[in-house]
C-alpha cells in the first residue's frame, strides 16, 4: 500500500481510533439505563462482524504500518488507531523526548487519579523514544518507576525523557510525568535500561514477522 | 442501586465490556476496505451519542461500583466493563495473588509481543491485590520491573504476586509474569513498594469523591 491510498487509510484508521476512544470513555462514565447498555453491545457486535471479515494474522504487520520508519498505527500508547492509547503525542527536541496527553476516566485507578500502571506504560514508551533518538535502539530490560504524587485525570500532562548513559549496547534513560500547568513538579519518575538486540536475537524474536502481501 | 437491578446492571456492563474488547481487537487487526473503517466510525458515533446522554461526573463513582467492597467495574486492568482491561482475572490463595489473562493484538509493542508497559501495568495491579490481601492496603510508591524475555500475545499467561515484607505502613511485594504452559520461567518480574495512606491523606486525595445520588 502506498501513495494516496496509504494516506487515506491512515486517516480512516485515525478517525476510527478517535471514535473508539470516545466510545470507551463514554462506556466508562455512562449512567444510561441498563437496557441501553445491552442495545449498545448488540450494535457494536454488528460493527465487529464487518471489521472481522478480513483480519491480518498475528505475525503479519498492518498494511498501514511502516515498522522501520517508526509508524505503528496501533501501538497501545501512541497509536492513532488504538483505542487503548490516550494517545500520547511525542516529539523529540534536541535529544529530549517531550510527550503530551490527557488521560480520560477510562484510565482511572484510585478514584479521580490515573492507574499506577498507566504511568509506567507512558514512561516506558517515552523513554524508548529518547533511546531511539540517541541512535541506540533497544528493548526495555528494566523500568524502575517512582510515584511521588497521584496523576490527575482529565488534565493536560507533560512528559519528558532523556538518555543519561550509553555503555555499548546498554542505554539508560530517565523520564518524568508532570502536568502542563506545573511542569516543574514531578508526579512520577522512571529510570529505564534498554539493550540493543544482536542480529541473531532479532532473527530469533522477529524472524517470523512478515509484511502484508500486496493485493 | 441494589439487589436484582444491580446484578443486572453489572451483567450488562460486562456484556458491553466484552463487546468493546472484541471491537478493539478487530479494529486493531482489520484489513477491511478503508470505506468500511469510516462506516464503522460513523456507526460508533451513534452509539456514543446515546451512551453520552447521561454520564457521571469525574468525582462521582459508578452506580455499579462498590469501592469499599473492592468492586470497580471499569478498572483498566481487571474491570469487566473496561475496554482497556484484558481483563486480568485475579484470585488470592493462601496470601498469593494468582492472575490469568490472554493479551490480544491490541496490546502489541514489538511485533508479536506485549508492550513493556502493559507488563508493568498487569504487575502493578496484581501486586496491589497481594498487598490488600495482607491486610495492609496502600498506594504504589515504587515499581521496579525487570524484563527477562518478551511476553507473547494470544497466549494464556499466569501471574503471581506475594507480599515479602511489612514495615509499618510500608509493604513490599514481588510478582512474576509467566505463561500457563511454562509457569516456572519468569518472563517479567517486579518488586513493588506500597505505602498505606494516613487519614489526612485519604481526606486530601479522595475527600471530593462521592457516591452517586439515589435515583
Amino acid at each position: 500500500m502506498e501513495g494516496q491510498a496509504l494516506i487515506h487509510r491512515r486517516e480512516a484508521i485515525t478517525e476510527l481510533g478517535d471514535a473508539l476512544r470516545t466510545l470507551v470513555e463514554h462506556a466508562t462514565t455512562t449512567e444510561a439505563p441498563t437496557g441501553e447498555l445491552l442495545r449498545a453491545a448488540a450494535e457494536i457486535r454488528d460493527v465487529i462482524d464487518r471489521l472481522g471479515e478480513r483480519v491480518r494474522g498475528h505475525a503479519t504487520l498492518s498494511r498501514a504500518d511502516d515498522l522501520l520508519g517508526g509508524i505503528r498505527m496501533y501501538n497501545p500508547v501512541i497509536g492513532p488507531g488504538s483505542a487503548l492509547a490516550p494517545p500520547l503525542h511525542i516529539e523529540v527536541v534536541d535529544g529530549t523526548a517531550i510527550g503530551r496527553c490527557t488521560l480520560g476516566m477510562a484510565f482511572e485507578g484510585p478514584p479521580m487519579f490515573a492507574h499506577g500502571g498507566v504511568s509506567a506504560m507512558l514512561l516506558d514508551q517515552i523513554l524508548g523514544h529518547a533511546v531511539v533518538a540517541s541512535g541506540n535502539p533497544g528493548m526495555t530490560v528494566r523500568l524502575d518507576t517512582g510515584y511521588h504524587a497521584p496523576v490527575p485525570l482529565l488534565t493536560p500532562l507533560r512528559l519528558t525523557a532523556d538518555v543519561r548513559d550509553v555503555d555499548g549496547r546498554r542505554v539508560t534513560a530517565t523520564g518524568v510525568i508532570a502536568t502542563e500547568a506545573d511542569p516543574g513538579t514531578a508526579l512520577v519518575t522512571a529510570t529505564g535500561t534498554f539493550v540493543g538486540l544482536r542480529a541473531d536475537q532479532v532473527q530469533r524474536l522477529f524472524g517470523q514477522v512478515s509484511a502484508p502481501a500486496r493485493p
